[in-house]
């Protein structure tokens, strides 16, 4: 009697976002745990399974349920929208299973089964904003002090981040939004393109796309995501471009080679600033 | 006589982790563009389609033949490994739309198809290191100044972010990921716990996990990721964990809130200074 304990991201929502993988561990599962919502989006797949299913701010208990119930030799799945391991579930199993002294050996297998994340799936709906170095910053204050959420926003604006909020506001918790935009603004040119996409690839989603200066007027919510351009991206048809870099060498209408650089070597940044 | 054109993220490069989406986009076209080797991941999907396949350093090229090949009318799927938007040709192709002036209007209908990106496959496999707030850099210096790579690595680690540095190193730069460290090493202890995984996925998978101070000294190249944990990261088991935050606010054995906390509220960070 060796349970399992796989840990699912299913993706942002839409089956045909749900990795074959994740499909398969919730086939092979006999006691699904997760939120709600989450169960509900993929209840085709749940005929005749036990299930658990606990509320927002639940998520302790809903982990511990689906470790004792592996620990106790049942096979089970643990659902996370988008990926399990960021912002998700992942995090707290594992620390359930460290208390719990579980052992790495198969006697218990665990595994992560990784989905697509809300900055990807909502990033798809509007282009391509996060083309080059990028970050993810939850505002829920919930379990993190607003100080260092204040400190990696600094930080990210910067170092010129394009950035992906989660949980950008509640209806209790308007504040660290403003907050947001004001730090941006210090480093970033108001126009800054900025998407907001909520409840991507669900029946219900709605797409915004604004600028820094004027985003936080729009309405959206928890289920929200909120991505904020870099200092090169821009506007096109309504949809933000983040460019990779590709232009500084090559030349995009022809696609040869710009002077005084080389394919396969280092960018030269001193024939970069001849050029520009 | 209206083309498609979809920019499909394959995710790491197994069929178990692409999406149903992307499959169907390919099974779609009648034109599939790509890296030879990604082509190869998926050539199960190609029976009998034509295929334009190129070299790395290529990508200019390639984006091109798949952009007019759609502007001209025909079904093309253009594929990434990973996720389409990130570090991918998604960023390039919408580059080329701009200068050819194509518009959003269904005439040629342009797709982003997310998939799963290394950050979030690779951390699967070593845990959770990625629980919470993250960023990914790119170390190639090919069309970003190593200056702006060094100021980012700099943000990344005062802003205690957890990092995944994608493509770490190849055979001719050696010296990047290097640089990386030693910035890393100002600001975060010498055994913060660092996962290299190689061809997440794929047969030929490798997965080490080292420590801050030591990592540089183990074997990988361009296709590995390098995840670098927060200051609250710990290895468990072979594994990495970042806590998300639970264990501030709740106990983990009882599930109940701890004192002076409450459910649903944010984090009292008086409070928390006395219990720490």
């Amino acid at each position: 009697m060796s349970g399992t304990l796989d840990v699912v991201g299913i993706g942002p929502g839409s089956l045909s976002l749900m990795t074959p993988m994740a499909k398969i561990a919730i086939s092979n599962a006999d006691f699904v745990v997760g939120y709600k919502p989450y169960l509900d989006m993929i209840s085709p797949l749940l005929g005749g399974k036990e299930t658990s299913a606990s509320g927002m701010t639940r998520e302790v208990d809903r982990a511990a349920v689906a470790v004792d119930a592996a620990l106790a030799g049942r096979n089970v799945a643990i659902i996370s929208s988008g990926d399990a391991g960021m912002y998700a579930m992942g995090p707290l199993v594992y620390e359930l299973l460290a208390q719990k002294e579980w052992k790495n050996d198969d006697t218990v297998k665990v595994t992560m089964i990784p989905g697509i994340t809300a900055a990807n799936a909502c990033a798809s709906l509007v282009g391509v904003p996060l083309g080059h170095d990028s970050c993810t910053i939850s505002l829920s204050d919930l379990l993190t002090p607003m100080s260092l959420i204040e400190k990696r926003i600094e930080a990210a604006a910067v170092a010129d981040f394009a950035i992906t909020f989660y949980n950008p506001r509640s209806r209790r918790r308007t504040e660290q939004i403003l907050t947001a935009q004001k730090i941006l603004l210090k480093h970033r040119h108001a126009d800054t393109p900025v998407a907001i996409v909520d409840n991507a690839y669900r029946p219900e989603q709605s797409i915004q796309i604004s600028k820094l200066s004027e985003f936080t007027d729009c309405e959206f919510g928890m289920t929200a995501a909120v991505i904020v351009g870099n200092s090169q991206s821009y506007e096109f048809e309504n949809l933000i471009i983040t460019p990779r870099g590709y232009s500084k060498k090559y030349d995009l209408e022809t696609g040869s080679i710009k002077a005084g650089q080389k394919r396969g070597r280092s960018l030269n940044e001193v024939q970069l600033e001849k050029v520009v």
